[in-house]
């Protein structure tokens, strides 16, 4: 028995790759792609790498959805998910949301962040964080995902076990990422277009990205403390798929390279999504685009008493849809690589 | 009259854009351009840009670049300068070298960076750092230029207002630098072939790149301290030509936004070559490639203490021969934009 | 005595291009940059590149660039060149038109291919076609000059000396062009961001781009004969500026490589933008971008009897602004490398 | 019973996507890995995307593969398959070989082309050519399986059922290709490094890519003529992955759109990795990276009679490795498109 899989607001870069993971997914079977765009339309005529299929986008429905599916995968602008959320929950479907709309606990910050009131603050309450790294065991329960963004995936991988175990002082940290132009998802606007982002470098909203809350959420919940404050500088740069993080964190007193190491292979030897590199190693998103992986690197700078930990991954893949697929995984009692290796 | 120029080592990158520039400066005449490599071709033949030039390469040779010569741009690996500079200065030349050989006014300190004992500590003294917006005033009388290494001109021009201003602290330094891979130079090797540059993001040199010394040293002596310590991140990135830094310094008590912009716009808003983006504006490289600006933008995190400055240059123009183009302007009193807008 | 020089629509990459030019040309001075767009906003504020000049938009308004002007390049889109055409030149200035407007003698022609009828069919008659090489005679009494094309350029070039020499049949000519990004214009569309061109490979309107009849006329008129017809196929790749075009043509008998490029020896030696490579050399982008410089390569394959022409342009230079420069020295009698070297 | 599988030569670009495609491949186990170069090293320490394997490089050893697999892809330069093809097809593998040594049928021809006499000629007879859209019933009885070239595969998929059907001309036949720069191999060279490919369009090999004697050998076999010429113009474009061919013919009278649609569909409708795009669309490569698909559009431009046919593969997939796992499934038994969706 497959799982029926719906995805709603398919036709942006993560819908598509969610339909490149989902279509060769032996377990699961995709029974509706929803767009308004596009309703009506083939999802080759929008993606052509998908021509072979017969699915066709539908306008977003939330009855039909709750007959044709199991679980249905939200890739929608922020603001908008909760209006599939909550009568999909309703029907009894499990739903995976790709948006940031229930990533932040209190509903105050999403406000402060979004500009708009949380529209579904009753749910923030029981939506697991899809990180499976750090939230596995409660994923089979859940009916509500919230799967992590971009950007804080590639900063939480790497800087939740060293600040975890105590290794960094929770108090500096600085965080410089580089993100392909893909991160902005299929956004037809000048700052995007070709020759606007081809040789150029650029950072952009280094005071107050979107995703900072989320991070510095996460961080203080794994250190046990009220508030974890960084300093985070997205850049972009031109690539199309790819976000590396460099992660800079005073080291604690005594806390050298060997143990940095020893506690980034025991938080990730056993997973198969996180890649330690051995001594020296330097993250390149050259070795983890179009997969599910989280490369790390870790250096201690013993002039400044500073770790400095790298990570790569594919935005859209373990920094979304990928990621997401995982969560289906687990939260199905599909092997957890199945589709994604 | 114009100045008779000599290019030592002209068949890299930086050689390049010596030639670029200096063919269609008015002010000087290119009369000596050599390589051990290409010796006997004409210029053309390497650099296909300029086949409507007679120039033709020679195999370097200091009695006959002295007869030639009124100034020697020397543009080598590390290591070699002296091996033309003691010669050429005794002859009378000037020398204005882009390597890394005179930059560094300790030769213990070049020693420990370079792993060789500097070969011609003598000079040390005497070699002005070719940084023309701090130094402008030492260029006319110059014998040898050092000019600045790229990452070091786009750290230090916007770091060093602020820093000898007491705008901030002069510990907790954090460097996140973007280069384009022309900065490795024109080299053979395999991380640096195309499919191993595009698509990729990747740090390196993470804990010893030898630019730091170079950066600390000018950041202590615009302090009036004898020791500043930074953490510097380089990336490689997939784009020819730019640099883009992004530097995080802690406030210091009382300095925000409106102090940093106006220490910023007082250094450098008569100067030629450094434009100081208004508020908010963060600095691109694709506003600078292919001229000799650097662009400097600034930011403040109030919930942080932090100040978040942005940089973006050619590495090859302002990073190398054009900075040097533009001490030979001000050491011999050409007009100091000449060739370079 | 600076000639005044309008810019008219002046916010896209022609008009970009136009203003990095000019600001630095000694024979001119920019009297007035209009965009509807950016009225009231100084140049700098839409391309930081020019931070440093004082320019501002204003709306196009003939009156007052007749008031502020000697010449008035035309950036406009096609159908629209004529609004301001006529009236500038009744008010005797001198105009050099960048838009597709007035390059086709035939105004059926231009209706067939544009789809609305020409607006101002009684300029077609004194329009000079501004491709220099060929036409720079009739340059100097010229009120109106007809920019060539950014294809036309790149295929004209290479193609009509050996055509007009009879090197070559004039039936069954196929060219191949690859063009940057940029050529499609500033605009904003899917098909042009950042990660739907780059990676991407493709072809467009391959049987009926807009530049092919003015192709075949210039290739009609070199040859003394009503029509030639050639197959053109654009494709478009991922860079910002460069065309690269490859042109096979049946070769007429007796033609070899010897012939070949005697002939294009002798069409272009003296040509100060025109660059034909010695034997086997074949053009390449890179050797011309942010230059004004036509690069031509040849061969000939006996095994097929085909005559290969290659070249390359920038095409926002030599392909349009510089071009349109290169026109404007001619015209005026002033040395026509001036601005663009 | 899992198939056994060696790959001789896996350090290249075609052996990494060997490795990508068999180590995810339910049907096969890969037992042995060979690299002079590496040999020793873990496959993770030469391409990290691997890290997570336990396969290490040995030095190449017919004796020891023979007892360890049951086929052998050969990924070698030209010249070096047979030193394996011949001691492995004696100890009674199969080998299936990516290099250009088998793909010719007449050893002159061979010769010819690659300045050296064939080491094996013997063994051309029986080696089936690896296009198994065309060849597929040759393929289970094969010992000897030669891949096509990536151009080849490019030009051969589209140009083959057009020519079969006799809608075109033989003759006059014209090809454009543009090539990422992984069709160049992992290979160390100046004109290969990122500064001189990126932002850079240029040809090569226009008179005698050595792939042309394999792309007249097939089309003059698919046409029952002894020869069948081509023009074929290569062009390295600033892409990793990907070719494009645009393909010129004559139209052989009353072959229209409508007929060269039906031939096209009639030939690949039942393909699975052959898709024929719907009317007026044009191959993108953007739509076939990372995947082992052919996309064919097609064109015809009343104006001139020409056939035009555009087709985009990625050339380490469909253009090599990909195509060869198509070929070891078929060889085998196993479902075709086996690890390859």
């Amino acid at each position: 028995m497959k799982v029926r899989v719906a995805i709603v607001g398919a036709s942006g870069y993560s819908g598509e790759e969610l339909l490149r993971l989902l279509l060769r997914h032996p377990g699961v079977e995709v029974t509706c792609v929803t767009s308004r765009q596009y309703a009506g339309q083939p999802i080759g005529a929008v993606f052509p790498r998908f021509m072979e299929s017969r699915l066709t986008f539908s306008a977003p429905d939330s009855g039909r959805i709750a007959q044709e599916a199991d679980v249905a995968f939200l890739a929608l602008p922020h603001g908008l998910a909760h209006e599939f959320a909550l009568p999909l929950l309703r029907s009894g479907l499990r739903v995976i949301d790709i948006s940031a709309d229930f990533r932040l606990r209190d509903a105050r910050v999403y406000e402060a962040t979004y500009k708009v009131p949380h529209p579904a603050p009753e749910l923030l309450e029981e939506a697991v964080y899809g990180l499976p790294e750090w939230e596995r065991s409660r994923l089979p329960a859940a009916r509500l995902v919230a799967c992590p963004g971009c950007y804080p995936t590639s900063v939480l991988l790497p800087a939740l076990p060293v600040l975890a175990a105590g290794l960094a002082s929770r108090t500096g940290i600085a965080v410089a990422s580089l993100s392909g132009v893909s991160g902005a998802g299929r956004k037809v606007d000048l700052p995007y277009i070709f020759p606007e982002c081809n040789e150029s470098l650029r950072p952009y909203a280094v005071t107050g990205h979107r995703h900072v809350p989320e991070i510095e959420q996460q961080l203080a919940l794994a250190c046990g403390v009220p508030e974890v404050k960084i300093t985070f500088v997205p850049h972009l740069v031109p690539v199309n798929r790819g976000i590396h993080s460099t992660i800079l964190m005073d080291a604690a007193p005594g806390a050298g390279l060997d143990a940095l190491e020893a506690c980034l292979h025991a938080a990730y030897d056993a997973e198969p999504f996180v890649r330690v590199l051995p001594w020296g190693g330097l993250a390149d998103t050259k070795h983890v685009v179009f997969t599910n992986m989280c490369e790390i690197g870790c250096a201690w700078d013993g002039r400044t008493g500073r770790i400095i930990l790298s990570s790569a991954i594919d935005n859209l893949t373990k920094g979304a849809s990928g990621q997401a697929v995982q969560c289906l995984n687990i939260a199905f009692g599909i092997e957890e690589t199945t589709g994604l290796l």
